[in-house]
């Protein structure tokens, strides 16, 4: 059995998200579907971090086992070609026998754009927000969460998992123009982690939470402490990394 | 009568361009209704540049007279809260009796992006073109379209106007990541004037023509000597200058 491992960008404004679910429109659904006429064979594709109704990807990685003997770009035009115009592959190749695009993944790096005037182009890729936000303790509040620490308060309650912690490799804001972008990469995310911070630093930056509150709410361990969790289509899964 | 001007920026993938037509839903017909539905008058608005099918726009300038007290920021918030998402009101504020969106307007900027890889997130703002484009020519070749010209080969065939001499001011490509850009600011536009412009430029960018058959064509004054009218989609309306 090959196993190829491909990268693909989605536009999730009109996907139910990554995984399989009836009667309802995913990514996952839509890949599988059309390797299985590319090939010939019932596929099960994996993806590297499953995305949320109306989250997008610019970097989403994904492996599947197959007998087929396509060359690999024909994965990438091939399915370009079948594929509706919203998932696109950037490129496809073959990988090692044990590769797995999750559990081989190293570190992942998200991004949440806020847009601070009403906008019409590109609405869909951006949260309209529409107080000032004070960006100096924005980014205070982010350098907080740099490192090693129990993510259960940015969790969405009742996710299943075995434990909270997440090392935090790069947390920052960033300001062009009329969006804020933040950026984080860490080993691991939580459930609704990134939607819940960026809930979380929007309550500081409008003054309504200190600074110095992102610290008792990592303490506290409780989903209840942090903000509210952000809408999705301000999120990019932008990038993963292997060895 | 006061005098209204609107700055409004529209996404035009769902809109059969500016101007009325039966049947078809146009970003003026929906502009009029909710303005009606505001000031409860019969209204009749103006733009600067009528864009087609499909094409966008950041900074399109409308003017309309009204009987109407309401403040100037309840034009803005107001038509916001009636518009669908795809229109946004970013400015609204009272012009002298005698501004008249189009014809008062000094220049106007046009940008043109082309995307060099498939592309899923905003694949409805930028024309994705396959094959490999020489930048350098193209640049070249735009450089020699600045100054006062006779476009009528870069205008679609049955246009009602009384002559083709346009003012260029500014037109150059700019390579950012994955995108080309080309900006062109001009006293006017003729009826795809931009998108037979990107149609020529990159018929020269991928070799097929050469970049002194740029003076060639405008000589020609032969709409069937330029190149095709690129896709509607890559192209926006970023703004009008006033005195």
């Amino acid at each position: 059995m090959r196993n190829i491992k491909l990268e693909i960008e989605y536009d999730g404004t009109n996907f139910c998200g990554w995984q399989i679910q009836t009667n309802v429109r995913t990514v996952q659904e839509e890949l599988e579907k059309a390797l299985t006429q590319l090939t010939r064979e019932k596929i099960r594709v994996y993806c590297a971090g499953r995305t949320d109704s109306g989250v997008h990807a610019l970097g989403q990685i994904v492996n599947f086992k197959t007998e087929s003997r396509l060359p690999e770009y024909v994965f990438q035009v091939g399915l370009n070609g079948i594929l509706s115009k919203d998932i696109r592959v950037i490129n496809a190749e073959e990988a090692e026998d044990d590769f797995n695009s999750r559990f081989s993944a190293k570190s992942r790096t998200y991004r949440y754009d806020i847009i601070t005037r009403p906008v019409a182009v590109g609405r869909e890729y951006a949260w309209y927000f529409k107080k000032k936000l004070n960006m100096a303790k924005m980014q205070d509040a982010s350098s907080l969460i740099i490192g090693s620490h129990d993510f259960k308060s940015f969790c969405q309650a009742g996710a299943d998992v075995n434990h909270y912690l997440c090392d935090v490799f790069e947390a920052a804001w960033l300001e062009i123009d009329d969006k804020l972008i933040f950026n984080i990469t860490a080993n691991r995310f939580l459930h609704n982690m990134v939607r819940i911070l960026v809930g979380t630093f929007v309550k500081i930056g409008t003054g309504s939470i200190n600074v110095d509150d992102m610290k008792h709410i990592l303490k506290a361990k409780n989903r209840i402490k942090a903000g509210p969790t952000a809408p999705p289509h301000g999120l990019f899964l932008v990038k993963v990394f292997y060895e």
